[in-house]
């Protein structure tokens, strides 16, 4: 291959393969030196290819099966041998391309990607990355929960595989690495974060030390790290009283009559900000520590996400050479 | 005791005990069935009380000492035997006064008052609790961060003596407890998590089973429990989340002309917001399942926190007979 090539799973999103076409499209027009691999049903691909203009830089990859978030992810990931994500990762794993983007079951992919493309030398579990919005950027939050019970070993190397994507696909020099607990002293925590430290400060990062909570959002560090279970209760608890404070401003805005022509004055103020919560801006969550990058795209990914999901995946790969 | 007496530590806030004896004086004020102990150097409180009209419903309790956030709560809750936390939990313990408000060191707070006033019988471990805001009330989280490797027989008791309190003091008929986890199956979550959820369904609860992190600021339980680790950070999490986003909101409203007009206009509606956020109305965080009730007030309480720390202790007291 001369050109960069991504596979991209048609398959398991909320909103169809239409939407992961359409933003296919996007990605071919804006990178020119791309080839796109569309895994999913060939005929249905091919129908939503034609309301497009014609490009000879994306190829279908037949996969007629699904798995989908109801299904176990072990059991499906080992029966539905011609599931999307099936099919796409061994065509990663074959060489034919150098990622993948799913905004399919979470569970299947981390288990598939973990099976078929393996473990980076030196990491024993992949973990799932998500950009948290910061006043000064983004801050990567791993694991967001693809490992539970997390060992302190695991934790140091979320540590590593979330500074090498920090430095490469978000250009940081030198990420500064924090580890998320209850206090700045080195003893506290519970007893993996305890143990954690200790391997963090001795690994060859840009260790900072234990952050608390409230830091996780104020751009203090680059990387955020943590065990899975409390990684995706944080993550999800962002997104839930993001929410509930936006809802509760509409609330008090819509209380007087002042406050409600205040609030359609400041109506852009409000667009901006709901654009830099916005996922879609950033794609998907980088799932690392494998040979290959994976990106997990949000289940409701509409074009424009789905674009972005495979924007991640090329800047990551051209970071690489 | 005819009335009800509560002690009040005056040392170890960052305001100093110039605002708790305010404090004091509003409590006394509002609640006319209620005696204070002010614990602290007696000259100083006395020389704060005559600044204020005389009462006598509240006397003072001499302890000279302080135990800073800065030391080993352990060493010097052992050390300091005059201090005002030791002497304010030991006056509990005698009989004296039914409940504890302190401002001071977290960590001291918690290891005096487990050793001093001791566990309630039943419960292997006392958890701090705090009242998050949603948009229908208040959500009890539980532990924030007195246990940090929780085994799960203390996170089900963390629901009974979460459940109990949201009943006595926010008159919650049968609350809804949920496990934070990451999922809503019941083996989704982490070991503890796991086993956690299979004691709280057999407990005599209303158990409404695992929660997202995004379901602990809706309002979808009164009471969410977890380890402490997790909770603490959530809880924290929290507050540097809020004031990010206040901050990307003001960013964005002082971006135009016409916002910035806008945003004046509905300044009153900002207000309200920032008091439904304002820990001082709540008061404190308490202390459960002990023989008594502690509070700890946040650190920079200023005279209302403490107040309404004390009105906290109140409530929960006078459902007690």
């Amino acid at each position: 291959m001369s050109k960069l090539t991504i596979a991209v799973d048609t398959l398991g999103g909320d909103l169809g393969a239409e939407v992961v076409v359409a933003g296919a499209i996007q990605a071919v027009t804006e990178f020119s030196d791309i080839n796109l691999v569309l895994v999913g049903p060939k005929d249905e691909i091919s129908g939503l290819l034609k309301k497009h203009p014609s490009s000879n830089r994306i190829e279908i990859l037949h996969a007629p099966d699904v798995i989908l978030p109801s299904e176990s992810p072990t059991l499906a990931f080992r029966r539905k041998k011609e599931s999307s994500i099936v099919v796409g990762l061994k065509h990663v794993k074959e060489g034919h391309a150098s990622g993948f983007v799913s905004a399919g079951s979470t569970g299947a992919l981390l288990t598939g990607a973990t099976v078929i493309i393996g473990r980076q030398k030196g990491i024993e579990r992949p973990a799932l990355g998500t950009l948290l919005p910061t006043p000064k950027g983004f801050t990567l939050l791993m694991d967001c929960g693809a490992n539970m019970d997390a060992k302190p070993s695991y934790i140091k190397q979320f540590g590593e595989i979330g500074a090498d994507y920090m430095k490469r696909v978000m250009g940081v020099n030198n990420p500064r690495v924090g580890l998320i607990n209850v206090g700045a002293e080195e003893e506290k925590g519970n007893a993996a974060a305890k143990e954690a430290h200790i391997l963090l400060k001795a690994a060859d990062l840009n260790f900072i030390g234990n952050i608390e909570g409230r830091e996780i959002s104020t751009g203090t560090v680059d990387v955020a790290v943590c065990d899975g279970y409390t990684g995706n209760i944080v993550l999800k608890f962002m997104e839930g009283f993001a929410k509930t404070m936006l809802g509760m401003i509409k609330e008090e805005l819509m209380s007087t009559t002042l406050s409600k022509i205040g609030a359609l004055m400041a109506k852009g103020a409000f667009g901006r900000l709901k654009k830099r919560f916005d996922y879609r801006e950033v794609g998907g969550a980088p799932f690392l520590g494998l040979n290959n990058i994976v990106i997990k795209a949000h289940g409701s990914s509409d074009a424009l996400a789905i674009k972005n999901a495979i924007r991640q995946c090329v800047i990551f790969e051209r970071s690489n050479n």
